[in-house]
């Protein structure tokens, strides 16, 4: 059962999915459903013994392709329309204890072919309206399975967050002309007080309003809407400044960071995106030490005001440190 | 340090305070600053023996009334501003095992005069544009201090959500003529199936769009905008509709349910919200079951699409059920 409810106060849908409540939950590693299928053993959800990096269907989708009428009318304030979409699961390994951090630049190079394919033919699809590329990182963020992996999901709209961004690019350029991400990539550069990693085509920096003490984004410096844009050369420094994030995080409090991660890119709606959608990927880690965790409470969820302890020159600072440290 | 800066893709203010790193961090219960002092005792944040209910202006301030102008200026796409506000620590109780659950009828309705007398009190101050009254339960949600008690934030803008919320009602208003909410309360009255406890002057309900599978909202029957506006009668109703939900969610899964309580109410900037702002309470649970979490992971926040695993119908009858065996 996939439905949407339309919230009249927030002006939003919400996604309700039934079946979820029965998805495994963090089973022991001989029984990780996303590891290869071994001779004589259970078969998992990939009946191969080895694999690199496999795409399927989610079984326990939030949205789905086949999503029927919901019984449940609604009203005119609040109505309901189906969960229609289509969420897949991508394994970057079949190594159980891998983790992205921890792939090789070619297997990441290989893994942003498949996101760039993803991105086309699910944004193909006459259903689906943005396609959003994430990972979910560490049993801190929720992960129900700790097999290396992500996840795309297929929306049939565009989701509030990206939506206001692209909203706040779109008035930019009708009152300045130019892009707005291109314009706070520029204003980084010439500070570089936050720059994380600079790379030839790619640049890694803590936005200066970060929501979480250690956010991270990663824009392209060409403006371009969608991963599925990017060059062979640009696919391979993205394969390089990414995996330098993740190494940066993982020797930041020496263990490996629970982060989620989150690509932003230009809708499948069929409008045209071109200079308001600037591809680019953030990271929202939830430590903020090496032990303690900024919480989503009353003032984020309730009044929608992120509270941070610590200054984004700071953590880009730490990070930076971080960065040396990974080198020696 | 308290400092405000913009975030030109969201179109938000987030808050820095950098201090609130060094907070206390879930002291053993011999050394709770929130306990009274006792004689000979380490003094705590309450120089007395015994107290009913105590406010005071937190230690650790996420937005504070003398903040100065920021030493860094941002740019035009990104400024700064003071993160002038006042943010309070109201005490429940001086027994360091209660909670607002287990308080007396009258002792809340005590808390009802307190809360309307802040809301007054720092709404008049001329740089506070909202009160945002609320408390965060439970380690899962990230309390740092054990002892009962609830926070108030004086923010010095409109926050973004009930911001969202008056837009929505506002132009409601103008396309309809009513108001959003009543309109809602009448349809959850008419419907039935999601109300959990029907007072003389408040109703609970577990609304339609619900974004927490546990979710409650406690609206006031008649149509006002803030606490401060409930008569006598009101404030005794609101006390035992609010007593009764927590009663509820203790015996929900048979413990102390982890919640963020948040009120959305008339903003404090001067201008008029009559018909617009209905005074309401929303209730945040985080479980999905006894034992596992609801996150808020990559389509929550990276994406701003809430997933639910229950219908707000099944939630709403389990809290029915549960509701029956408190009287048992």
């Amino acid at each position: 059962m996939n439905q949407l409810r339309w919230d009249p106060n927030l002006r939003e849908w919400v996604a309700y999915a039934t079946h979820r409540q029965d998805r495994t939950f963090l089973p022991p590693a001989e029984y990780c459903p996303l590891c290869p299928t071994k001779p004589g053993g259970f078969p998992t959800e990939v009946p191969r013994e080895h694999y690199d990096i496999v795409v399927f269907e989610n079984k326990f989708p939030s949205f789905s392709p086949d999503a029927a009428e919901p019984d449940e009318a609604g009203s005119s304030l609040a109505p309901t329309a189906p969960g229609r979409g289509v969420c897949e699961v991508v394994l970057y390994s079949d190594d159980h204890d891998a983790t992205l951090a921890g792939l090789s630049e070619r297997c990441i190079r290989n893994l942003i072919e498949v996101w760039a394919d993803r991105y086309m033919e699910l944004g193909a699809l006459d259903f689906v309206d943005y396609v959003f590329i994430f990972e979910n990182k560490g049993e801190a963020i929720g992960v129900t399975l700790r097999h290396p992996h992500g996840q795309i999901y297929a929306y049939p709209f565009i989701p509030p967050r990206p939506k206001r961004e692209l909203e706040s690019a779109r008035e930019y350029r009708e009152d300045h002309g130019g892009c707005l991400h291109c314009d706070l990539l520029s204003g980084e550069f010439s500070d570089g007080r936050r720059l994380v990693e600079k790379g030839e085509h790619f640049a890694a920096f803590v936005p200066f309003y970060a929501r979480f003490p250690y956010e991270v984004h990663l824009y392209a410096h060409r403006c371009m809407p969608c991963i599925a844009d990017l060059n062979g050369d640009e696919r391979r420094d993205l394969a390089r400044v990414l995996k330098r994030v993740l190494a940066v995080y993982d020797v930041l409090f020496d263990k490996s960071l629970p982060y989620m991660m989150v690509m932003h890119q230009a809708p499948t709606d069929g409008k045209d995106h071109e200079g308001v959608a600037h591809f680019h990927i953030e990271f929202y880690p939830v430590n903020r030490t090496a032990e303690k965790l900024k919480y989503l409470a009353g003032s984020e969820t309730g009044a929608g005001v992120f509270v941070v302890d610590d200054l984004p020159e700071a953590t880009a600072q730490k990070l930076r440190e971080a960065a040396v440290r990974t080198s020696t």
